[in-house]
């Protein structure tokens, strides 16, 4: 038998062509038309697995499309690590800005040009056959399972209930996912919060009719001036935010997340001149890295009442509209957190206001101690892979799904990513550089051999 | 010969058929479809005009619609009266609505229907034969000018140059105008004040583009929370406008003001009922029909920025906008409350907002003193004529051509109005209460007559 990274050598070629043939079909997950596209992909890679010699292979349909399942349990006393990734792919209008056909894979300058080329056929690739090459060599040191969905660029509808479901069998030590990118080339990170989230609209009424403001101007309540008002009070002067019990929930930064935060390094003049910004503004305090991966957030997304044409109508409002979301971290209750703006925004309307609050969507922060020996153990792996280790990072961002992964098996979640963020992902000329391709097997294999040498958690 | 009540009476039904004729007469001046139409509704008038006595009769062409001119000034040692009014009229859409067509006036329950019945040919009317009523029972008292408009509907564009223009020729005493309403029926009111009015629109920028809130939320300038602080502090909590300098010109309301603005007695829990507010707000310490008559107000009449569409965008915007008007009164100078206006906005904008102030229009507010001789005696031309003594009100609204007037002019302008607010004007169906016409005639003879029992100013 030979060496896993002998096996990844040899067989490389072979491996690219397998991954262009996935590439090829048009999975687009929110196009009806490509129903049966996305179908045989799934097919595709219940074949893939089983070549690679896994067991218990099970595509599962769902409402929308299929879930594949896998597996191979033959370490016993050592962890299991569930891999999830998806299979499905973003549209990929505007067609004519793509250099080749998004189906149509090609290899440029080390670049590896098709849709789901890094989101994330891609990425979930390299997990394939990080397994094929150890299970060649008999030496895969963990359990295995693999959970792939084809839903995941339409929100993930059939997920939840599917961990639901099958929790027993889907249960790990560790879940796995790669569809995240690097910091920047050669700078693993490893993602280690992304925020919840919670959103509400408000409507504030003050009269049955657009009132003239000759007739009535000065005598009667103004939707606006009401909605100005009340929306004012939701930051103080220290860009904190105002609710009553706001924070509740969100952890104190400590010196050693302060100091891994730091290491991102952001120049924030050169942010601020990309960005266009007369000034970087937030939370007294704290830094940028810190105020975006690690503090909540309340913004007011939309706002709009009365007259918005050219020139001048002189009404008084009857009614005024704000759209709110809330980026919540920690313990963060996202119907905790709604209930108590939607409280302070009762509390603070002004007399003639009445209000009406619609909550929308609602996602818990997901929060991982970069301590946890599985995130030290990634880190290792990197550092085997890259010669430099991994620094861990807090998104700002929401992924409502690694949530419901961490919440549902109660299992610590790695979010190993081997993509770049210049890598196009939705947009046209996606690509996945070859050099994260060999640098990805040879970090998931040596992840999964130091997992091996533990005993489960 | 007779007396001019005589002489009215007599020719009544005469009268009548002609302001009929000039009611078919479709003078819509917003419409080029109808210039050929408008020339003829001028030309009818000083034909009129010409008819009743009147000497110097004059059709003065303009850039747009025709001024008509005309006088009787041999009453030497007795005040001058100036007669303002206008003979075009609104545009007549919907027609469908119309019971008889708005051109083919008709009489019916005491109401004469027709385009313009009230708004102001009807109204303007009464004072031509008025004089000619005077003139034929050779007892008109005073000297007597015509300075008739073509484009009151259009905002007059050609009028005031043509008072700089035509200072000398009318120069006079009181300039009467009867283009507005009694409070109620039998319920006549001469108002005294006219709010005047700038306006402006504020575009407030923090960044070069749209943000992502999960990638900077907490970190960036929120074009949105940046607008609301900065509205929010326009208005203190006893609804006085929080900007420096905003009051200056402002008259403190004497006693006898406050007493006289009382006689309308709003009946402030039915007003608010009919309205639909929850509650009647505004500056602490006034009355509404002092916070909209007498009072000034700076409203938002639009707010808008980010995403107004259905569900959540999780946008940070970089941009938001708003559009302000302010009602004055007194002494208060528009183009000086605009710079204040501004000025706050400048000191007041927090930190990474960048702000683009455009000023829009201007007008002076209109303000005369009821003890004013010649609005005490229209006062009692009004109680001859109807019994009750006119009550002395401030209307909220905004005539630029009533303060131009006064300013161009330098003399009193009375505002003697003859219509209902209920007579539809500028709507389908306008029309004129025939009993509001011939006690307008008994008014108008009485006012001339008691004027011309005075010495001039």
């Amino acid at each position: 038998m030979t060496s896993p990274h002998t096996y990844l050598n040899h067989h490389r070629e072979r491996h690219l062509q397998e991954l262009s043939e996935w590439l090829s079909i048009p999975s687009v997950s929110a196009l009806s038309a490509h129903k049966a596209d996305t179908a045989r992909a799934a097919e595709w890679l219940a074949e893939a697995l089983e070549r690679a010699g896994l067991e218990h292979v099970e595509v599962r349909q769902t409402a929308g499309h299929p879930i594949v399942y896998a597996d191979h349990l033959h370490a016993p006393g050592k962890p299991t690590v569930l891999v999830y990734g998806h299979y499905d792919v973003q549209p990929v209008d505007p067609l004519h800005l793509w250099t080749t056909p998004p189906f149509e894979p090609q290899v440029r300058g080390g670049k590896l040009y098709a849709r789901g080329a890094t989101d994330d056929k891609g990425q979930l690739f390299l997990h394939i056959k990080a397994a094929e090459a150890l299970l060649a060599a008999g030496e895969l040191p963990v359990n295995l399972k693999f959970c792939i969905e084809g839903e995941e660029e339409v929100a993930s509808p059939n997920l939840p209930p599917y961990l639901a479901q099958e929790r027993e069998r889907l249960a790990c030590d560790a879940i796995l996912i790669s569809d995240s990118s690097l910091l920047e080339p050669g700078r693993p990170s490893i993602c280690t919060g992304l925020r919840g989230l919670c959103s509400l609209e408000l409507t504030l009424r003050t009269a049955a009719t657009d009132l003239h403001s000759g007739l009535y101007g000065g005598g009667v309540p103004n939707a606006l001036h009401a909605l100005v008002a009340l929306l004012a009070t939701l930051r103080d002067e220290q860009g904190r935010i105002a609710v009553d019990g706001f924070y509740e929930g969100v952890p104190e930064l400590t010196a050693d997340l302060r100091a891994e935060l730091a290491k991102q390094d952001v120049d924030e003049t050169m942010l601020q001149g990309e960005l266009g910004l007369q000034a970087l503004v937030g939370e007294a305090g704290y830094t940028f890295v810190e105020r975006t991966g690690a503090r909540p957030t309340l913004e007011l997304n939309g706002v709009w009442g009365g007259f918005q044409g050219e020139g001048t109508k002189t009404v008084i409002p009857k009614e005024a509209h704000a759209k709110i979301t809330c980026r919540l971290v920690g313990q963060q209750d996202p119907a905790q957190v709604l209930e108590r703006v939607a409280r302070h925004l009762r509390a603070h309307a002004g007399p003639g206001a009445e209000l009406a609050i619609a909550p929308g969507e609602q996602a818990p922060a997901f929060s991982i101690d970069p301590g946890h020996p599985v995130l030290q153990l990634a880190a290792d792996a990197y550092e085997a892979a890259y010669g430099t280790r991994a620094i861990f990072t807090k998104d700002g961002g929401s992924i409502p799904i690694v949530a419901a992964f961490a919440q549902e098996l109660r299992a610590p979640v790695v979010l190993m990513g081997f993509g770049l963020p210049t890598e196009n992902l939705h947009a046209p000329d996606e690509h996945f550089h070859l050099d994260n391709y060999d640098k990805g097997l040879q970090t998931i294999v040596r992840y999964l051999e130091l997992l091996g040498s533990q005993s489960p958690a």
